[in-house]
């Protein structure tokens, strides 16, 4: 009853100021009730909610096929519920290993046996569940047991490879150790075993997020000594979610593969560590002084090695099956039950993972609770809302993964849209996602306010993108004020709805004044989360009123507001992007085989150090573009085209309507190709894609750029043509919706 | 009677070889001769001296006033004798303040007492006479007594204390402790003075020359935990030499300024320290953690400050008069004995200084060994060689600044060039001067082998630059291979030559491959320099076959080689940065206004953390550059004529060649003008200087950069017109040098 009062209250109170307002997507009439629907739905939305589900969903470590995973999965279920949603517990069995033995020590004179284990802190009340925490580990490892020299490989990226060449140092046969950062964590390893590698260490430098970042955890937000990044080393670039079912959900029955035939789990074993442990290791480096870039901050001169000793490191895991528990929950659309908006979060922790995930998972469900408080008092959305919570992501995106899999023909004709949200905090709107929401996620970022300054939220992430600009930077930025969204590379559950399915997505959170250096370890607690991640929930409540609004407005819109204008100048800007590199590929190769060939190398490097000198490089080709010229020519015509004539749209006969709608939610679709990416064809979008050696790093027009970078020429070209094709198919959906808003029609 | 006949052999073997060779300045047959003469040259030169003369030279700590610093200038006078120079040791008398008490203490419940000492190692045989060695401290602190909190202002530069006043924190009354680095030393207590600081500490952070770095010494060349760099903190930035006696020679009967009305020393206590010394002080430090730039490699988190406790810091001086000892050296000229060509080095050092200065000073002792040996062999240089060994460079370049000025009339009249070196190691060349001389001192490039490539020093120069060019860099490089000379600041013994007279002027040295962090501290030693400076001394070789040539070749040639289309091209780029300086801060400013107008600063700020927006800035008005255009076109046409004509000056009657060689040598005084720059009339050379604000930093068109930079535009405009009329003179010199070169003559 209160709720309903408050909800008349306030449409009573906004319906004048809200007349005017022009929605993208809307007609006049239906933009006035959808912002009273969102004064409501704003209203209604209570930090101390997000506070309460935090404290309880976070009380004890709740990974993958964990007692707290599993009464998480059902606590939330019951609200959802409770909430008035038709409320489902999906569950798939997914292959998720996890440490029996971890041995890891530095032999010789002076040995050293590595802990391994973060200690509990007083001021942290949950630190100190031990017995119910997932060792420091990377899920995904090989089991392994060797003894090797060590050798420090940087953030263990190819371009570090390539440095070490120079040097004159080889890895083969050696256990690496790279530092964090620089990459996604999975790489390091990849790309390590590509070289020879036999096993590979993975530590935080305190330069990146202990000490030298600020005050360590319990006096300040950062990584204190012991503190261990766990995290998931599986070659997701070629596919996410269970490796024993690529492409198919993995149900209880599913046709497995055999582990030693799923390519995604590493080849050599890996384990991060802490500083702590890291020190004598790297202490123990012999050989070069390494380049300044790759200085960290411990107290010491850092070696490239390798180790005057050897280190003995041995990794045995369980290689279980165990259930991921999503759950799914719809609110049916009163006019389109059959258009799905879907918002995702996971709830999965590597341990009590307050601010990752449950810091996005909150705001989500304070969002839904809104959402169905609105339904109940009569505001019930036109199209089906399907919220999740997602079981496994930080092992492998498992939950999403599956069942996108095992949705797939339904979700390929009723997604409208995946929202994802994952750790949030303290800060400034970001958002990534497919560029033809980026004109309507503009409009909702202006009607957002930022808790802390009172301005719209648009308004305070345009002030940071100017303030710390560089000078080009801002004059673009004064000349443009449209907030680019970021595209989706990897790194949370959008994958497989964009990447895999072509269903339009984002990824929405708030962050920047919420530094810190607890990620993955245990120290990802309630009690750091409240003093240093999000105090009051009010970011919490903030990405509840921007991700609800971006809920709401696509289930309620007349027309989808898609923008094919954004994406068109997107895709062009990539184009010219990858001509680009060609271009400076082309110059630099042929300056440094002058420099190579005229023994300018030889001549300037310092005859005292390994120095070699880097061999030449073959010519870069010009390479056809003119396919994709065309095409992305015929995409602005018509995206100029449909631009001008789609406020016709809410004039449409029903039937038309319904059409140019399914037109416009289904583009994404002709963006993903059969065939998918080379070498990894579980990644079909031709225009977003992970860097497959760069992890979380997006590649735009990835089968392009890759290649490109590669200096695999032919598979360039083939790769211009693929994309130009998916153009032209995408350009044909375009088309078939200028036609459906154009005058003849009527 | 053995290096007669090596001399024989020597010029038979290569007057064939040399006879076509083209030097600047000569006739062809003169070039031959002055080739052979080069080649027996290097022939004499043999690294073993070099390595006898430092092993004697840093036997005992050598400083201002020290008995081995008298023994070393007799030492050397003595050889120099023996070489057949005429040679005097020239002593002047300088106020040389030494430590009397030196205290620092952080006090509170945490106290410690710093420890101020560099221990001894067993490595190094000289760091163990610690009754001879100057304590470590900085010249020319002032006296002081204070107890306050302190407070890290990073490098202590201006731009630090903007953004410490964004930050919200204020130095008044604190003592300061800045890193070292990022400016010369003397700016940093300058400008903590100026902020309201009452004390100034320096610290070595590990990041810039210690551990970081590389290994430390023993084990490798870098800073140990206990160095410290000694150095002078007098404002040589308004006078350097003796603060007593500005402009005049510190002769014994000089009339001397009162101590206290010696602007150039220090108001504050100021002193250097490790950072072993350094630790305590910075874990004591309180408020906001530094910005990312600022962070060193200590392992803590830095803080601003202010400290939680007080620091107690307390200096006392013994403020003595002490003699410096100047070794003058004269190989007078056999046809114009009143054209001086200078060379000099210091051979004062903090301690034992091997490095800093011996590497260079025995480079030149064999330098004039082996002239000396040519003059007894019938090749004596038609200029006057002048050798010259300063005293007292290290706390304030006292024994040339004071012989300078006590000479000035004569160095007016008779001074062709300065050519000066300091320390040397292995590595590429590096050499800054006056621009007239940089074709010439690109031909010598040519003609010295770098001893561990074999290619030509300019080559192996040329080839370092451009590995390690920017693709920007690297365009320029391939477009225009002309080695471009570094503009002289200040920082060695060229500074009373070149900015206070008007002597053609020039600093040569090798290094980049003898990183090491013992600069100014008892482990620069023999021990460490002949392990990690220049073993074998081969570079020591370089630099004397190197300046030796420049030298020789100054001393000989027919029309000497000063070249004004070099000179004139690079002010006109100086020029062209002034003006884009402006520019730059217009649209930076009006930027900058419209963020703060907007509130975008405000808005964009952390509002936990103590961030204030910074207040808006006049707006930058347009100058009036004409004037120094207009002169600056002349220049390069009359340029250009000169460049054209002067092949006709070797067929000059002797009077008129005495002339225009007496034009070119000093044209470079008509650069200096009669009042100086604004507020530091010493200097008074309009195209370099050493920065107000950067100190070793070189400001080119001082008068008018500086007024830009400090927003003072009423003397910017002043500037442009006080630089034109001397460009106007200086046009006039040129003019004349043309008229004489002209056919008309004939």
């Amino acid at each position: 009853m209160r709720k309903i009062s408050l909800w008349a209250l306030a449409s009573l109170a906004l319906c004048t100021a809200t007349a005017q307002t022009k929605l993208i997507g809307f007609t006049d009439a239906n933009a006035a009730r959808q912002a009273t629907m969102e004064k409501t739905f704003d209203a209604q939305l209570q930090a101390q909610n997000l506070d309460t589900w935090m404290k309880f969903l976070s009380s004890h470590p709740h990974h993958v096929g964990s007692p707290q995973g599993k009464a998480n999965a059902e606590y939330m279920a019951a609200l959802f519920r409770q909430w008035g949603y038709q409320t489902e517990i999906s569950t798939y069995y997914v292959l998720f290993p996890t440490p029996k033995t971890r041995v890891l020590e530095l032999l010789g004179s002076k040995p050293y046996k590595a802990r391994l284990a973060e200690p509990a802190l007083a001021e942290d009340r949950t630190s100190g569940q031990r017995s119910e925490q997932l060792p420091t580990y990377n899920a995904y490892s090989a089991d392994g047991d060797v003894t090797a020299e060590l050798v420090f490989v940087n953030r263990g990226i190819p371009a570090d490879y390539e440095e070490l060449e120079r040097m004159g140092v080889d890895v083969k046969g050696k256990i690496v150790i790279a530092r964090y950062g620089g990459s996604w964590r999975g790489i390091k390893p990849k790309v390590a075993y590509e070289h020879g590698a036999i096993g590979c260490l993975i530590y935080s430098d305190p330069a990146d997020d202990g000490y030298s970042a600020g005050d360590v955890y319990p006096a300040g937000p950062f990584r204190p000594k012991d503190g261990v990044q766990r995290g998931s080393v599986m070659d997701m670039p070629v596919y996410p979610g269970d490796p024993l079912t690529p492409g198919i959900g993995a149900t209880k029955d599913a046709k497995r593969l055999d582990r030693k035939d799923a390519v995604t789990i590493m080849r050599i074993p890996v384990m991060p560590i802490s500083y702590e442990d890291a020190l004598p290791l790297l202490q123990s480096l012999g050989g070069q002084v390494v380049p300044a870039s790759w200085r960290g901050s411990l107290p010491i001169t850092y070696h490239v090695g390798p180790s005057r000793d050897k280190v003995h490191f041995k990794m045995e895991f369980n290689w279980d099956i165990k259930p991921v528990n999503n759950i799914i929950a719809k609110l049916p659309g009163s006019e389109f039950p059959d258009q799905w908006v879907m918002r995702g979060n996971h709830h999965d922790g590597w341990v009590n993972g307050a601010e990752d995930p449950l810091s996005g998972m909150v705001a989500e469900m304070e969002e839904a609770r809104s959402i169905g408080e609105l339904a109940k008092a009569g505001f019930r959305p036109k199209r089906t809302i399907v919220y999740c919570a997602w079981d496994g992501e930080e092992p492998a995106l498992l939950g999403s993964t599956e069942w996108a899999e095992d949705h797939q023909q339904e979700l390929q004709q009723k997604a409208v849209a995946y929202i994802n949200s994952d750790g949030n905090g303290r800060g400034f709107v970001g958002a990534s996602g497919s560029h033809t929401l980026e004109p309507f996620f503009n409009q909702i970022m202006e009607d957002v306010k930022d808790p802390q300054t009172g301005v719209s939220i648009r308004d305070r992430r345009y002030a940071k993108s100017l303030v710390d600009a560089d000078k080009a930077g801002r004059a673009k930025l004064l000349a443009n004020k449209t907030i680019k969204l970021g595209a989706l590379g990897a790194g949370s559950d959008y994958s497989p709805f964009i990447q895999h399915l072509g269903i339009a997505s984002m990824n929405i959170g708030f962050g920047g004044e919420d530094d810190a250096g607890v990620y993955h370890s245990i120290y990802d607690s309630y009690d750091h989360y409240t003093r240093y991640g999000d105090p009051g929930f009010q970011y919490g409540v903030a990405l509840a009123k921007t991700a609800g609004r971006v809920t709401l407005r696509l289930a309620n819109a007349d027309v989808l507001p898609f923008d094919f204008s954004s994406f068109s100048k997107t895709v062009a800007d990539y184009a010219t992007e990858v001509k680009t590199l060609l271009e400076t590929q082309r110059t630099d190769v042929e300056t440094e085989n002058r420099l190579i060939r005229e023994g300018l190398y030889a001549v300037a490097g310092d005859p005292k150090k390994g120095f070699k000198v880097p061999k030449e490089k073959e010519v870069v080709p010009f390479l056809n573009f003119s396919a994709l010229e065309n095409s992305l020519a015929q995409l602005k015509t018509l995206s100029e085209d449909y631009q001008k004539l789609v406020a016709n749209g809410t004039s449409l006969p029903p039937e038309k309507l319904r059409e140019l709608n399914e037109i416009l939610f289904k583009a994404e679709r002709s963006l993903i190709s059969d065939g998918g990416l080379p070498r990894r064809p579980w990644y079909k979008h031709e225009i977003y894609a992970p860097g497959y050696y760069t992890g979380y790093g997006v590649k735009t027009l990835p089968a392009i750029r890759e290649a490109i970078e590669q200096r695999n020429w032919k598979e360039a070209q083939e790769a211009i043509d693929t994309v130009s094709k998916t153009m032209q198919t995408y350009n044909a959906q375009v088309k078939a919706a200028v036609g459906l808003v154009s005058p003849k029609v009527f």
